[in-house]
């Protein structure tokens, strides 16, 4: 008969690539899993959200998690499609015409292997379907980047308001005793650069010349294994830090109070709109009062509250009703429910 | 109102998208339309299938349009679900709490837009959306720059098989006036590596600090116009040469007289398996005869005629019979009609 | 005269590479200037060295900007080398064989050019010239990002050790008054992956077809121009940054005190060690005593002066004695002087 | 001692690193020998130089080996420079302030190692050594994919004029018994993609937080050993390849005259150009002339011949004169001397 070795590696490569498909799916509900009970158990825990470093509003810390359930959702969809999109078979002969093989070959072996034929191919599938599978794999690794990314942010020694678990025993470093290092995350920023640079190559490899060059193949001996061990590795590293994760409300709430209140300024300025001022001036007027708190030591409220301009228009209850947190947290309940955590 | 500038941002640049998403699926929906046609017109046109760059077996230039046309359908759900995943919008201010604006604000606004309202957001949509929406350009450029690379290799003067097509007045070189060069194909091939490189930067682009940093924002300035312009302009460009392109069906036909006969050696090769021989001792006497023909000026049948080990199972008829084109292409309607051309 | 538009083109475009070269070069000295400068304010200003994010041991301020200096330093010589690279001209006709011009031409021409004729060529000039070029300018941007990065780092809130120059009039953010964020910064990050982004594409032009296929020309409008701007606008925005760097060595003195003194573990391990424990055995009493710092509120010294274990061996003098910053900065001036800031 | 664990890998990395760099270098001069060597016997074998894959005009074998040779060379030279780049050693203690050693044991160690101090460090040796180290294998790998292209093009059934040498009993097909596939260059071509798509991995692992996070240890340790390991191996199969290449003159011979003398339209271009035409008049009659040719069987020199525009300026003998190969390759002695040939 005439099966090429060609079909029948391109073949067994797809058997593969689906059952990396499946760990890797298996792997990523359960670092859902993970994520949707982290985020329940905090949402409430309420933590300073900081945009380009700097604090900003106070938010929740349940709501850091559910971005990252919600977008690992999608990864989870990604991740579906993309192994739909690599359960293909193909029995078709030296360059697709079914020269020298039955049709019938192709459709009763997929169906066994749980394959779907190819509806046409050259000497092989195209790599548009491998391609897809690999930059997927380097998508969700950069999530996961993320996610390490903001755990070792957090583990700043200045912020220190979580910690990658540290097992009895461990060995933070060699030559610094004291040291609790999130090592584990830093091993997944830097294996997600292994992923997307692995994408490059599997883009490179959809164009072959004419009914299949070999250069292709020298590259996905290394980066098809290398990329779908390298992910599940990630997820199966990560799952037990988010179970894990040590997260320390205190620190949160002493973050909070940082900035001596300026983490209010957003509220401040739009209750002076309320009064009818413009934007701008009420704009000029918050600037003005919250650079003096980076500059001394008072508290924003103390300021505002000293302030002729502000308090023109605002009175010391009113001033004091714009520094409460629960203004800020109490969508937390509806954003849970979008996003399907309740 | 507590409108936040990147809220704006954010969403516009969604509207902006999905109409660059809406552009680009019309430009491959073009595209289509004129890979069938092409596809449909030379269903039955023979030509050699080449591997390796080598001279394979027969098939039809059909055969390599539909190809084509089954990867560019894919492309095409490709792009319909990055465009989904680029339709959200993001109204919940500065960190994505809704502090200072009510939820029905998105809810209306999004609707008047056309979009979704994201389940959660930090200070902006998670650049996962965004991301998948630039692999998914890179991609589909990729399957570009292989129909354009098939086309200037089909081009070379040795082969010339079809050409792209050149307009009247044209100048194909300044210095050498005979020339007619595949210039626009080579420019796709080129605009290619730009969308995958790009791809590249919008990984990179996924793991913002805590509730977002700005450095996404340079970044996308560049690459979400660029890949979007390029990949309209390599579609718009590449949708008139495969309707004009110049097709030379007997070039295809002296191609496929080129090797003597060498191209139906595994049909003979089968024959004789067929006949009780092992693949192994088939094979080396095939590969033997197959070797005199690339070193001498007789044709493969010939050689075989007159070789006594392969008439000992053969008889002349039989030999001449595996010379026959359409035992390659019998299964080609079938294919079609798998493929959606019929 | 034979003169070839592709051989005018390219070396035109040598020359414009060679004007953007002395136009980054010139501006890469200014960085260095400026970095020069800072280090030396800086070069005993004490602050704490942090690795994995965590607090590891007391180093100064100038010696992490002479990091900077050094590999800037790197940097000049390696854009010294990609000009010289770049620096070549070419007039040897449309295959490179000077068929219709004249050898002396293409001497005349490049010494007015200030170019070195190619020793041997094409149609064009080799890429791996250009490749070199883009290369280069990527790798000086990751170190841009490098400095960016430990800027941003270093004035989140709960750090704020240094600070992006900030203007009078400016806004931080359009939502929260107060905020003062290292936006600049940001976007010198961001920038820096389209930089490496565009390095792949140059990669990828090396191999073109025979003497010449055009598809480098379409990547290379876009990538040299894109680059090279982008290159320049990055070290014209850092170099005002590092001159008028907001530093605070008031906040640094805090963050070296953060820790209670956790930062001196490493020498009284060793001091351990020179009483003649293993390492083992006084890491392990070390470590003991770290974690008590952390979960407690007491002072490692004060804890080490408690611990029986570590009285058995070291006197409160001798643990005192472990606690001097200046036992860290001894080697400063050497260091300055090694890396050619002295 | 304080000797700490990161001083003695980063130390032991650039001594692996110098010998990796080694191994490469004596593997480019092997290249360059069997480069040299093929140029020099091929200095005078007339071919057709193709630019967009479409004839231009004549050359050498040779001139098209001297191009890779003299690319080579620069590719030494980069090699060179990227050894020196990473033969540093540092022994400068947990941050790099020789807090807990003494530097006299760095200058000791790396004397015995053939290492350079390096004249600062956080923990670690900063990351441009490396992605200068890692850019440079991807762009020599860049190299190997153009020669290797070139053979693969070269071997194309319709050119035929060199081939990939093929071992007796070697299988070039399993399916297809007369084959005879470039295999081992198009793995050169794909393994190139995998030393780009590492490079990218490099240049993200320079940007570190502070004195150092461990990201990029990961990546290094994929990217490290196998960019050196495929290069390594690229090389290993080029030279062989370059050494026994089947390159066929008579082959190039009849491509030559496959264009039925339109090779040669420049010249006659030119030769008009000399009797007073302008160009754009010369250009209109050549271009007319020539696109005769692809679409009849007459030789381009006999419907010059006949035009009257063209015989009003050119006598028959001048027209003749034209078709002279050796007026192209008269200058190959200079060019081989310039780039080190002779």
């Amino acid at each position: 008969m005439g099966l090429t070795s060609s079909d029948l590696l391109d073949t067994a490569l797809s058997v593969q690539l689906v059952e990396a498909a499946d760990i890797i799916i298996a792997d990523v509900k359960k670092l859902l899993t993970a994520l949707k009970q982290r985020a329940k158990k905090h949402k409430d825990t309420p933590c300073i959200a900081r945009t380009h470093g700097v604090h900003a509003e106070p938010t929740t810390f349940g709501l850091k998690v559910a971005v990252w359930y919600d977008e690992m959702r999608r990864n989870l969809e990604r991740m579906e499609q993309a192994r739909e999109m690599i359960r293909f078979g193909k029995l078709s002969g030296a360059v697709g015409t079914y020269a020298n093989i039955d049709p019938y070959v192709e459709e009763y072996v997929c169906e066994k292997l749980d394959l779907k034929p190819a509806n046409i191919a050259t000497q092989i599938i195209q790599r548009d379907h491998h391609c897809q599978f690999v930059t997927t794999l380097a998508l969700v690794g950069c999530t996961l980047n993320k996610i390490a990314t903001e755990i070792r942010l957090l583990q700043k020694t200045e912020v220190l308001e979580v910690e990658e678990p540290f097992f009895k025993g461990q060995i933070g470093s060699s030559a610094m005793p004291h040291k609790r290092n999130p090592i584990t995350c830093e091993r997944i920023s830097g294996m997600s650069r292994l992923l997307r640079a692995n994408a490059q190559a599997a883009f490179e490899n959809i164009s072959l010349w004419h009914e299949r060059d070999i250069s292709h193949s020298s590259v996905e001996r290394v980066i098809l294994p290398d990329s779908a061990i390298a992910l599940d590795y990630m997820l199966q590293k990560l799952t037990p830090i988010i179970d894990g994760l040590l997260v320390y409300p205190k620190n949160m709430i002493a973050s909070l109070t940082k900035t001596n209140g300026l983490i209010y300024s957003q509220r401040v300025l739009l209750e002076l709109m309320k009064k009818g001022l413009t934007r701008e001036a009420a704009y000029e007027i918050i600037q003005r009062c919250a650079m003096q708190v980076w500059n001394e030591t008072s508290s924003f409220k103390d300021i505002l509250c000293r302030d002729r301009k502000v308090r023109k228009y605002l009175k010391a209850g009113e001033i004091d009703a714009c520094f409460d947190i629960k203004h800020y947290t109490r969508h937390v309940d509806m954003i849970f429910k979008r996003v399907g955590l309740k």
